[in-house]
């Protein structure tokens, strides 16, 4: 899908070199939205607007005075980030509280850098699902294959960059909602360190699991990225330790840890594929299951939906009817957990942790991103390994487990299924080494491109 | 009550000296025991045990091998720290599940400190209560006057101590348990921190509100025990960033803002020693309000019940029978709160710590430790202020406060009532800053006492 455009790097190399102008990235990438308007990857989307910030970029680098390498490069939004210029729905009839007129941390460090705001993304309404099927505006369809769903919640940041309107979109990862969409639209998404980057101004999910995060059509991209992202922000208490990204790390050969076994099954041609990949990245490679795994993703569940809850109760009291009714479902099912039981899974957590970290001296633990390809659009079930899923469940099958443990987590692409859909691996590095999984990744990243 | 008997650091001063041993010590203190067993302030003593362990520290004394200042010095220990030499119970006939025979990090502290672990404290029942009117072993009654209750829940360690059996004890406090009796006996308990000083092996109340600390003679006792409570222990997370004790911290003439107003009521005799002790202190005095006082205190009650039943669980479906009436409708209660409503109190927290802090350039908040001197034994009700409130809450009554928002507290007596009995000052501290919080209740207590 990329061959008519450019990843992020190099268009911070062509911009630089003067090869390009913003105005000409920015034109071409509204061309591509129209084309490409049948994914349903934005919700608002002002030309005009985007234009002139594209002219302004282009007069700053004229006269020396670029605000970064970004300046002038689009970037899209979910629709779940405040943003000063567009309003902000969650892609839902339930209108937020939230005040309207501001920017998220994450896209004001953008803005001051000159990134362009490119339009906002389509997304499961709420952030609450991993399909993309339920939105106000629509499903996203995924730009290998119509037929197919992006995967989500971040799936119109997910098809925009994979349809190459933008090299880069935000997205924002609750149980893989940054990863799901990238693994099943076959570019890089990044789920930082809980705590690590700021959720100031993204309308939370469930706030001890949430984290904000890149998507991207090269792995350099996400390096351009993450500093944007990561680092104290004192409106998002979560980040006081944080941090700043540091993109000076490199590693050496990298010892793996690949998980699998009962609760981490995948069907044969995804396990195809993570073995092929294994095989060829040129890293040490133990394989190691995980005890438990029901009782965590239980965990995950309980403290999903209550805190959920907890953050819809003044809006769901004022406008239930602006839900769609399955996440009002959910919403109704997570005022009815126990706090003691809430407590119970608050205590799971720290059991994950302790067994991710007891695992032994991994530099990143292996897993599929997906357990399946991108299913078909209105498929309710999955089948894969010897279970029968539902198509939601499917979709975070391994991923919640990276927000539960709080862990750093990258989804890389790593091959195409036989029907042309793409297979992706996922990456969990240790807590607040972000720099280092980052680097672990383009470890394999290279080598699996030099095998080629 | 102190006349026969000498403060911690006096006892060190003699020990050091050589002025007495620590088998004179250890007997003055069993006939103590003894005299005042109506105070029924032990739970397990063995005389022969406590014996064997001072003449081992005379010995190593008279070998110059002491093991600190502290060696041979008795301690007394609340029944809800395991001990590798005595039962722990937590005077519940519901026998806790932990195991028998080991040290919790503190005891074990001051045992390798040489230190004579001088038997277990009578307390409130799972020190889910504040009167120490609920005990398997009984309750405990005031040494100022037996027909007054000693406070809880480490009611026993505050009868041993201000009784003059032992100059310190050690206490745990959820809601006020160490300063209470400190405060109704006319002795000093400070509470550490939230996650400054270690939990481990000492039988949680409310994990997210509980804290160890000690109850002395005098003030300088405290500073030589909380170096033995103080900083990291990996067997309690919430210590993984605590700082040792720094007892070379020294403060100038503190400024103080005294806590009053809707909520902060208390009765006419403590506020008019709190008032003249203010006059007498040496220190810059404000006085300030606290807003949503009650609701500050829902949310406390709203985690300890949570947590209180979440930790009890297992215990209470295999032997609901053992626990007293009171302390099972408690358990019962805090099953039934909503994991929403556990994750608005926690919120809430939030807003305390941030409604104390705002208060401005402070270095203590000042309150009574309790709104009335010691009650009567088995009075239901107490009035004070234009309130009446239950005696269980009266006990409370400003102590949540400092568990709620994790800040350092101690409780300093400043004078007696005209029919005899303790009144006592509470100071609370900013997070982390225990070293000043001393510091400064050290300014204040000199500055009492040379009034004199």
């Amino acid at each position: 899908m990329q061959t008519e455009t450019e990843t992020l790097t190099q268009q911070i190399a062509a911009l630089r070199s003067g090869a390009i102008s913003s105005t000409f990235l920015v034109e071409r990438a509204l061309d591509r939205a129209v084309r490409f308007k049948a994914l349903n990857a934005f919700v608002a989307l002002e030309p005009a607007h985007v234009i002139s910030q594209a002219k302004a970029a282009d007069v700053r680098r004229a006269e020396g005075r670029a605000l970064s390498v970004l300046d002038g490069i689009p970037i899209a939004v979910k629709d779940n980030y405040l943003t000063q210029d567009y309003p902000t729905t969650a892609c839902s009839r339930a209108l937020p509280l939230e005040p309207a007129g501001m920017d998220a941390t994450v896209v004001a460090n953008l803005r001051s850098a000159g990134a362009v705001i490119f339009g906002k993304t389509n997304m499961h309404e709420w952030a609450y699902g991993a399909t993309n099927s339920t939105s106000s505006f629509g499903p996203t369809r995924n730009p290998h294959n119509p037929d197919r769903i992006t995967g989500g919640s971040s799936g119109g940041s997910g098809a925009a960059v994979a349809a190459g309107i933008v090299a880069a979109a935000l997205g924002s990862d609750t149980g893989g909602s940054v990863r799901i969409p990238a693994g099943a639209c076959g570019i890089y998404g990044f789920k930082p360190s809980y705590g690590r980057a700021s959720r100031h101004g993204i309308l939370p999910l469930s706030w001890s699991l949430d984290a904000p995060g890149p998507l991207a059509a090269a792995l350099d991209d996400i390096g351009h990225l993450l500093p944007f992202f990561c680092g104290v922000d004192p409106k998002d208490p979560a980040t006081r330790r944080a941090m700043p990204f540091d993109g000076a790390v490199s590693v050496g050969r990298p010892r793996l840890i690949h998980l699998a076994g009962e609760g981490l099954e995948r069907s044969a041609e995804v396990d195809a594929a993570i073995q092929s990949a294994l095989s060829r990245c040129n890293a040490d490679i133990t394989v190691a299951a995980l005890t438990n795994v029901a009782s965590y993703f239980a965990a995950w569940e309980a403290i999903l939906h209550c805190e959920a809850s907890a953050y819809h109760a003044p809006l769901l009291e004022r406008n239930a009817a602006g839900y769609s009714a399955v996440t009002r479902a959910h919403l109704e099912a997570g005022k009815l957990l126990a706090g003691v039981d809430l407590l119970k899974a608050q205590q799971i957590r720290g059991d994950l942790v302790r067994q991710l970290v007891d695992l032994g001296n991994w530099d990143a633990l292996v897993l599929p991103t997906l357990p399946i390809v991108a299913p078909r659009a209105g498929e309710e079930w999955q089948e894969f390994g010897g279970r029968r899923v539902t198509t939601q469940d499917s979709m975070t099958w391994f991923c919640w487990i990276g927000n539960l443990a709080g862990f750093p987590c990258i989804s890389i692409p790593i091959g195409m299924s036989p029907d042309g859909l793409p297979i992706s691996m996922m990456l969990m590095g240790r807590p607040n080494a972000d720099e280092q999984l980052l680097a672990v990744a383009g470890w394999i990243d290279r080598n699996l491109r030099a095998d080629h």
